[in-house]
């Protein structure tokens, strides 16, 4: 709901830009354009600056160059749209800085050059602070900027940290004090950048908005849910630090828990981000915890891609890849039937799985609503489908319903009826990437989309039982090909309750009669 | 339900169908074409004959040339689809002869006849009326067949017969008890051709095959439900007919009030035609009657047209339209706000409203949801539009479901999205017509979609109070002009409560996102 209730004005966002890792991928793959996007929308106002910093040297002009490419590979608006003019009246407001962060003298020298840059653009001491860095530097980085001055200016002062935050919820909780020793928890602003999505921030909407859901939002109507998170890719060039984490903790704890809490949280009292985040925290503290190891066996499935084609290509599997231990036991797909154990979703079981090396790149929730009673009229004589709202969240944005209606030109068949809304589809429409709706929002002062430390807290130690229990039983991990959808033993856990995984992108769904907006 | 639960096998399709009144508009343009249909769709043995019958003299020859030409022009299906013996051998089965329906003589011979036909044929017995014919002939025709041996073949006998049946509950008796003499009740199937509709026969299924209705289907989610049925003709060459009539007995009485009850009945105990026409007699006895003039004042309006301008055509008013009485008080268009006082639908309006020279031709079904509680959430910043589930029935055939979602592209706003489904506008989609159906039906003995007699009785007695009404008043006749969507008092109606009218067809909703399938 960011933008439903603004606590400061327009003038937020006149602020510096503190990029740190301004040379790194992050930086030019997502903040840059961002960035860009935000400014040719008329979202920021003239008063900003961007520093970059990173410890390499580059010349102001070096710099702005990086950025432009960067602009002009990844950003949805391209400066060739503009003219030369525009770009250089954009380009102006970014400068660059080489520091070294373990040392506290170059953070008084930014100081000083950002009072210089805050005196050219007008900005009253707004300070937001990007760490594009590893999680182990926040801590450094922080006290440094304490040290160095800088954050004594008049405005405000927002630190903006990336994902990993932590491996669990001990290192979480250490990088926490070293951060809130210098920051308040409420200049803190915890990207997961799943809450950035157009359809993640369209839930809220589509469940309080209409009162064809809001009704059915609960366990009396609602049979199961399943969060789908699927990528192509394998581990690409981060297997070092993947081969620490695994898909647990680099999707489980963080995307994957926040998405099940959007769909599950309770109404807030008030749309204001303390609320929302408070309802949120309560779905986290509502999971019902895995109590025994054969708790984690039965609901929790672990698995590791071995070598596999696809569509005639050849991938070697995890083990093989760079810089990944060749007897690695680190899980890249996991799937878990977890239980919310409250009023409103007792009895309903939530299917989270993600997983690398799978056959569709998506990310998709699917709202299963109960059969219709079997025994009675149309299902004696017809296997009647469940009706099923769907959220495509990435790559396709929409989402879709399906129902059973009469088929058509027939005297008195039944098909389901897919209604789907595919908003990414839709020509002219461009939606806002999530970096830039969280870039903005951050500097806005709206916190809504971003995670407390309750919730990290929260999520670390749902999670680590999970990891504790596969810590002492190397052996629960399976194997699956490369192309494929993981282990078996993830579909028994929906066999078992009389479930299965429904296609995502509704593929294979050959009976379906689609009406859709993404055709020609 | 046609076909859940049969009763007879197939070798009930196989009968002598007898249309009387078969030199008329109805045998021409609608019955000739459905046992056409029929016939290619495989839905009638080889063993069945037609025997024409009217007044008039034709031979054999002629009268297959009639029936040909018939099809040609108003059959889904063309005989040159197929070849010439395809043709021949549909058309030997097709018999007529000429009868005077006044005189016995004449059906003694009917019956020698069509003995020599069902051994012509290998029909064994079966006999189906089709009485094409003005209702006070009814009773005559029942009669004679009686009298003249045809109820004495060894199968079934069935009698069809159309509206108007009768012209208030005096008259309707009169015909019924007459009628009833020959035949019993469940030999009688009286004809609804709404009730043929693929739409309106879709209504169960969608109430009772879907999880995200059923629970919803109520006046704790529904705020309020609306019927149109729009003509944009005005009364044609029925100006004799119709000013007998009136809107309230030619469309409220029948059509109107059975798509109600289709919307509003319990769900049967069983899918079977004796439970489902039960459910749609306490619909009907549960219609809160008109207690005073006053009342039926307040809630019904009614009004005629005048003359008007549509498209640059000028259309003369209904009084000098030709056999009408030029200071004919008769309604050509009525709306009304009616209760079905039971515990689903206590406080939840009818709207329904029908006319003749009305913008648009169309019949639609629209229920209107609660809307969101306005104070708390989106709807203090957004005006949230209801949800609507939007059932067409004519001409375009489908449904439409309009939620709120988040505006694409937008970073919060809020609009309304349709997603349509349009089933008449599918390639390859060739829906049966109304008079296919009921009359395969009819042969199959399924009754269903056949108004039983106290179905229309009921419906009698609650529209007679209002046609009372207005003989006392004839002030209470409002006028529009043609073209226009009546008198505005019937806009009044919803405004008292609230609410208004939603465009039919969904047209000049300018803000709605719609996901359409009849592009392209």
């Amino acid at each position: 709901m960011a933008n439903i209730q603004k606590v400061e004005t327009m003038q937020a966002s006149s602020a510096v830009f503190f990029i740190f890792g301004a040379t790194g991928d992050l930086a030019r793959r997502k903040l840059f354009p961002a960035i860009y996007s935000l400014y040719r929308e008329g979202k920021l106002s003239d008063h900003f600056a961007v520093i970059g910093l990173a410890r390499r040297q580059r010349t102001r002009e070096e710099f702005r160059e990086d950025v432009l490419s960067s602009i002009k590979e990844f950003c949805r608006y391209k400066p060739s749209d503009g003219n030369q003019e525009e770009w250089a009246e954009f380009a102006r407001h970014f400068e660059y800085k080489s520091l070294d962060i373990h040392h506290v003298d170059g953070f008084r020298e930014l100081n000083a050059f950002t009072e210089d840059v805050e005196h050219e653009f007008s900005i009253p001491g707004n300070r937001l602070f990007y760490l594009a860095l590893a999680p182990e530097l926040f801590g450094s980085v922080s006290s440094h900027l304490k040290e160095g001055g800088l954050l004594e200016s008049t405005g405000w002062h927002r630190l903006v940290i990336e994902k990993p935050f932590g491996y669990d919820l001990g290192s979480a909780e250490q990088l926490n004090e070293q951060i809130r020793e210098v920051f308040r928890e409420e200049e803190i602003y915890r990207i997961d950048h799943y809450l950035g999505k157009e359809m993640v921030q369209n839930i809220e909407v589509i469940r309080f908005g209409n009162a064809f859901f809001e009704p059915l939002w609960n366990n009396k109507h609602i049979s199961n849910i399943q969060i789908t998170l699927g990528e192509t890719v394998g581990v690409e060039e981060r297997g070092g630090y993947y081969d620490q984490a695994g898909a647990l903790r680099d999707m489980g704890q963080n995307h994957m828990l926040q998405m099940l809490t959007m769909i599950a949280m309770e109404p807030p009292s008030r749309l204001v981000p303390e609320d929302i985040r408070d309802e949120k925290v309560k779905v986290l503290r509502s999971l019902r915890p895995f109590a025994s190891s054969e708790d984690v066996s039965a609901n929790v499935v672990r698995g590791q891609y071995t070598e596999g084609d696809v569509k005639g290509v050849h991938l070697p599997g995890y083990r093989q890849e760079d810089k990944v231990d060749p007897s690695s036991n680190t899980e890249t797909y996991f799937a878990a039937r977890v239980f919310v154990d409250n009023f409103r979703w007792a009895g309903v079981p939530f299917y989270i799985r993600t997983g690398k090396r799978l056959p569709v790149k998506t990310t998709e929730v699917v709202v299963e609503f109960k059969s219709m009673p079997n025994n009675v009229y149309l299902g004696q004589k017809y296997k009647l489908e469940p009706n099923l709202l769907v959220i495509r969240v990435n790559p396709m944005e929409g989402i879709y319903i399906k129902i059973n209606a009469k088929k058509p030109g027939t005297d008195s068949e039944i098909e389901p009826l897919a209604m789907d809304f595919c908003q990414s589809c839709m020509i002219g429409i461009n939606s806002p990437e999530a970096y830039e709706r969280l870039i903005h929002d951050a500097a806005e002062g709206d916190s809504t989309y971003f995670t407390r430390w309750d919730e990290v807290a929260t999520a670390w130690s749902f999670v680590d039982r999970i990891a504790a229990v596969w810590q002492e039983q190397p052996e629960s991990l399976a194997y699956y090909p490369a192309g494929s959808w993981g282990p078996s033993a993830a579909d028994n856990l929906l066999e078992q309750d009389g479930h299965h995984w429904w296609p995502v992108n509704g593929q294979d769904e050959d009976n379906v009669i689609w009406i859709k907006n993404n055709e020609g």
